[in-house]
């Protein structure tokens, strides 16, 4: 409006002229760090729209079956494949892992009895150790293999969803490290679950399979999604809850289709899992304790809760906050240590992980030794079968056959079983001192665990800990007020207040823990719990998941909303766009293309005529393109006439030779005359996810001076931003539609920059704030 | 490209320029009939984000305490405000229906006895009946009232959610007829239930609560899906499956924010509902059947299913989808007969209620009378106690007091004592004849009324018969096959059968019907099972919401996803825009602005300057600023030089009196001069939701010449399409981005064109298939 406004203006189109004869340089190497985006828009170029318009018609079938609904047959058929896959290797895993554990404490137990003496002790830790030790090192040995299958790979699968494709994270090569080796770090007796691994391994079976049916970004985010869902359902027996954790954590790329898909996947998963479990029984009828569950909670009177606890749960609610947060806290501390001094080197990863192993060995070991008290089992009387079960999985240690030691109960065993028994049996089975003790040394074991290189998962920890916690709460509570709920209802919502204060979910995180439980009469007080310690925790810190985020290098993550700051400042596109905007022209000289590939490494060109933004086209189709040698010498004299002509709807005037006339396509009131690119759509396609790479294109010399028509291969409905437009619009069309890249325009259509992932984090966007402050105040 | 896109681009801008003097009338009239939309796209001229960055400063606190964590506790308190007092609304329906209905069967049952002659029977039969027609009266008398509280209320809500703005859908009169009507119409014994009406309730009551807090239809949009989320809490008590619902339903504008606020609003109504319950109790323990509910499914041996029985369950949900297929297209039929014989006069739509009540009331008594049967009470033992309770509900009719009549047990009765025998009963209580009887009958009866003029829910009918066919498919495959589960279990996958048949819900009745029932277990036979029935009904017809929705005139609902048919024909922005613009200039006489506004309707019009599209204004921002006056004299003498000049940028040289100068605002490198309009966003926003119309407007002769600086006023970053865009992606961008209109531009940024929601609806976009299509073949 301004005269200022005006000046700026010519300023940008004048860099963007420089641009264009290749002399500027990008300023954004340092920021890229080779972690590329995926784009969920659709490419809608001339080339494309033709490869789905014959493809729609070559299917086209009759009125019944037509294209469109083979399609979605196959890809329901490929949902379901995805969800058997991931519940045989979900069984796979927890059969495996359970047979291990129980095979390390049968050896131990059978080497200490109520009369065994120090030797017999010290063999039985000397065994212990070792045992772990192995298998700890056989885990980090495959994080060495693949580095990215350390941790729990939920932040890796919420980036991949994010949009953002970190190199391997989906491989088939990460699925069987993942896997192989979470199998080892549960059975190191590591505090760690195989949970957020099966989330993981359940993405990278959706992508692996995905990839015999698509080559489109989209389709494929949604089979993750799909897989995503499976996992979780898988390692909880919770399909719902797997729906709503891909929807929580997913978010905001969320369609109708997309839930049925998710809900089938998680069906068959489910359905897979009750075949697995039944196959002894001849696959009859389906009991309770077979699935992997934490045993039904019966509502029985004593176990019921009053409405005045309801306050209770609040109090736990935002205690489990607390502790949440400080878990967080110090485990960011420790990872931030841990990326100066371990993580550079495979080494001294490895060395750490058997380090901890041997700690974690010592502690678990010598707790039970230093508490010695002696128990007797508690009498059978009115237990029902789990609940005798239980009993049975009470560990004597160095207790008499009838007693058990309660501090070995919950660290010497393996954790399900600790939570089960936390639970579900009678309250005086385990007391506050021997609570208190495990919880403070088992919380601050997974603080340390949570991040050296072993595939590791944080429900497990963060839920045993809480249960902990939660009964003695439960058990001083029931001491001044006689009248309250059985502690092992307190067990159970101090399990969901430390997990929601570590990884702040809410209805994704209810779900879960209600199919677990399997009794919908505890919704309300686990809502409570779990929005309380959401609140509470989000006072201090964000969770645990996007924490480990921010520290991966590279990673742009945006979250489903903008920040309240950005949202408050008069920020508009035209202030955090890079505006050094390089290039391509409708018909372009090839070495222009060559130079501006080798130079950048932009994903994303806007083609741009005399200025006005013409469309986009990807660095892919461009490297394609070159490669396929799609250019022929132009046929008419004047090569640069299309950027120096006025009227822009004469483009007909350049004509290269990779366009066929096709005679007598289309009537008058059609578009007029009809070219067929030489390069279709199946072309550049083929090498997904993979594209060549501008250093495999060789560029002759005699080719440097021909054209390259991009016209056919340009997105010519841009989908593109005002610089006038706010950063929150601008924020909600980048996220909302999933694009990679966002050209700025002016009033005439004119690009003045470029939006892309990058320039929209809050980081870049506190920058660019201060910045603007920083210009006025110069004033 | 080619002469022909030329010459249609320059017919479009003559037809602009028309427009532009007036001259065009709108051709849409017959298409819009006053169903306003909402829109859901922040308005973002200069005066709003001046009113907003004010405020911002004005609450910007200190730095732990500011302006948007305040805003947000004022959300969450009025959230939790819906909660409660939907909570309380609910409460109060479901206590005063049930004592009406309780005191109606205590009469009729005490007229009646083993001995009762047939004058006693007669007299019970005309008690009956004029009780009930009574009350169905009474319903229809409120739907005279406000004849928008007919129906469900879910698809009003559904609409609402869609950004249709029906009118007087949430207006507390609304409420008010509905629940009175609803209680009317339970209480009447007609098929009907409360559960859908609740829903409506719930968006009603958020509504009229957010009206305190925001003049935004966004946010309203937000506080309805709370709203309705706590609509279904409340009736199923069912926090989970609310959210789902209000996801699942009112889908694609979904973001985590919004999931934690009806997260919120959910659990804050169910703790309402917990205290209700207790108050008798002191707020004692919860137990079991306090709440609405259809009792706990306890999962013992005997009703526990095995893995093939899955097999059965997937054939009863292909049943269902059958049924319910039928049932909507019946359904449909009547209704469309109902639209041309019926609805058309309230007096003949009272009669037909009373004609229906009576026809309900005679079935409902002749059908146990014709049954004649008496069967003797099942044996108390091995009962738990809401077995003993649900054996005391069975209705003897006219057999002793130890015997009961199966058919008037069913149809004499509660709905809901109804469901849950046939879901508890031991399996010999309810014989196969008595159950077909009941079946046929009552879906006959439930799919004549839904759709007369009572507030009428579609659940518990629907739940009811499905029970009755699952608990026939279960006894008559338990002849053959005696190891299978017990037919209550069979009963309850066939009520999810039907009502998934009817309603094609799938993730959030899952979850709805599962917390009903209180046991995790039965989700893979649920899941399953309304995977089946959506998918197999969907093969015939729509969900019989969507059916009663496109019985609405005027609405344009937008489906969350573009149906295939459209996405694989090559359908641009450009085919489906309407090209007569009607718009006005950035700086506009007022007869020009009078005029337009007074010969069309539409509610959003381009800016545009010089054949570029500088932005768009709403209808209720011109009405507001012309009925304020807001315009002065030019105090240049060229006032139409703003469209004449070539640089757009130097608007500065009109200048207008509704501007003041302010001196001094800004450094150098700010946007220069400023100035402060004189109409500040607060007068424009506080008529929402009235705005005046132009027929409140009156312009004086002298007024004529002035000239609107509309500027200000104006949101200069409009989303928009490109004419080139695929009608798939205008589809995403419209329904994703919650548009209410979208300018439609060339590579110029000149406008050719606009879209609104009418030009998006199936119908719109075949018809323009079929019309490109012919004009190919033409040539």
């Amino acid at each position: 409006m301004s005269s200022h406004a005006k000046n700026s203006f010519r300023r940008r189109t004048s860099s963007v002229r420089e641009d264009c004869l290749g002399s500027s340089h990008s300023h954004h190497h340092h920021h890229e760090k080779n972690v590329d985006s995926m784009t969920f828009v659709d490419d809608e170029s001339d080339v494309w729209r033709a490869h789905y318009a014959l493809d729609h018609y070559q299917h086209r079938g009759n009125l019944f079956w037509n294209a469109g609904k083979h399609k979605t047959l196959i890809q329901y058929l490929l949902i379901g494949a995805v969800g058997v896959v991931q519940a045989i290797v979900a069984y796979g895993t927890n059969l495996t892992s359970a047979h291990i554990i129980e095979y390390k404490y049968t050896q131990v137990y059978g080497r200490l009895a109520e009369s065994s003496g120090f030797v017999d002790v010290f063999l039985a830790y000397l065994f212990f150790t070792f045992y772990q030790l192995a298998f700890a090192m056989a885990a980090s040995l495959f994080v060495w293999i693949e580095p990215v299958s350390a941790g729990s790979g939920i932040p890796e699968v919420k980036i991949f969803l994010n949009g953002i494709d970190l190199p391997r994270v989906v491989d088939p090569k990460t699925l069987v490290c993942k896997v192989l080796g979470v199998i080892c770090s549960v059975s190191a007796g590591l505090p760690v679950g195989k949970e957020g691994p099966m989330v993981h391994s359940g993405a990278v079976v959706a992508n692996t399979i995905s990839k015999h049916e698509t080559r489109d970004d989209k389709q494929v985010r949604d089979f993750v999604t799909c897989g995503a869902a499976a996992g979780v359902c898988t390692a909880f027996s919770s399909p719902i809850g797997g729906i709503l954790f891909a929807l929580e954590e997913g978010a905001s790329y969320w369609a109708p289709s997309l839930t049925w898909k998710a809900f089938s996947c998680s069906m068959v998963a489910l359905a897979t899992l009750y075949c697995l479990n039944t196959v002894g029984s001849a696959f009859g009828k389906v009991g309770f304790n077979r699935l992997f569950s934490f045993g039904n909670f019966v509502f029985e009177e004593e176990s019921s809760f009053a409405v005045f606890e309801l306050a209770l749960f609040v109090a736990i609610g935002a205690m489990g906050g607390i502790i949440g947060a400080v878990f967080n806290d110090t485990n960011e501390r420790i990872t931030k240590w841990r990326l100066k001094n371990v993580n550079h080197s495979k080494k001294r990863r490895v060395l750490e992980v058997l380090v901890v192993s041997v700690l974690v060995s010592t502690v678990s070991f010598l707790l039970p030794l230093l508490w010695r008290e002696c128990k007797a089992l508690p009498s059978t009387e009115g237990m029902d079968t789990s609940q005798l079960e239980l009993r049975g999985s009470l560990v004597a240690f160095t207790c008499a056959d009838d007693e058990y030691n309660e501090v070995a109960s919950l660290i010497l065993t393996d954790p399900g079983d600790a939570i089960r028994q936390l639970f579900h049996l009678h309250k005086h089975v385990f007391g506050s001192g021997a609570l208190m003790l495990f919880f403070l040394s088992y919380i601050s074991l997974a603080v340390v665990t949570y991040g050296i290189g072993v595939p590791s998962g944080l429900f497990v920890p963060s839920l045993l800990s809480g249960a902990a916690f939660g009964r003695l709460f439960g058990n001083m509570a029931s001491a001044y007020f006689p009248q309250l709920a059985f502690s092992n209802t307190y067990s159970l919502i101090g399990a969901a207040a430390v997990l929601g204060g570590m990884a702040r979910m809410t209805i994704s995180l209810t779900v879960i823990l209600l199919e677990c439980i399997g009794n919908g009469q505890y919704v309300l007080p686990l809502m409570l719990t779990l929005m309380t310690a959401k609140t509470v925790g989000s006072f201090w810190n964000s969770d645990l998941y996007h924490i480990h985020i921010h520290f991966k290098k590279g990673v742009n993550f945006l979250q489903a909303e903008l920040e309240s700051v950005s949202r408050h400042h008069k920020l508009n596109a035209g202030h955090i766009m890079s505006d050094d905007v390089i290039f391509v022209r409708p018909v372009e000289k090839v070495s222009v293309v060559y130079d501006i590939l080798k130079s950048s490494n932009h994903s994303n060109f806007p083609v741009v005529d005399d200025g006005l933004l013409y469309g986009t086209i990807g660095r892919n189709a461009l490297c394609t393109l070159l490669k396929q040698r799609a250019y022929g010498k132009p046929i008419v004299v004047d090569e640069y006439s299309v950027t120096e002509h006025r009227d822009h709807r004469n483009h007909d005037s350049v004509r290269v030779h990779n366009y066929v006339t096709v005679e007598g396509g289309g009537g008058e009131d059609d578009e007029g005359e009809k070219f067929l690119p030489l390069t279709q759509w199946e072309v550049i396609e083929q090498s997904y996810p993979k594209y060549p790479s501008i250093g495999d294109v060789r560029i002759s010399y005699a080719d440097k001076d021909c054209m390259l028509d991009l016209r056919p291969f340009t997105n010519c409905a841009p989908i593109s931003v005002r610089e006038s437009a706010s950063v929150t619009r601008t924020y909600e069309i980048f996220r909302s539609l999933g694009c990679r890249f966002l050209p700025v325009t002016n009033l005439h259509n004119q690009i003045v920059g470029t939006i892309t992932r990058k320039d929209l984090t809050p980081d870049a966007l506190a920058e660019k704030m201060i910045g603007k402050g920083a210009r006025k105040a110069a004033h």
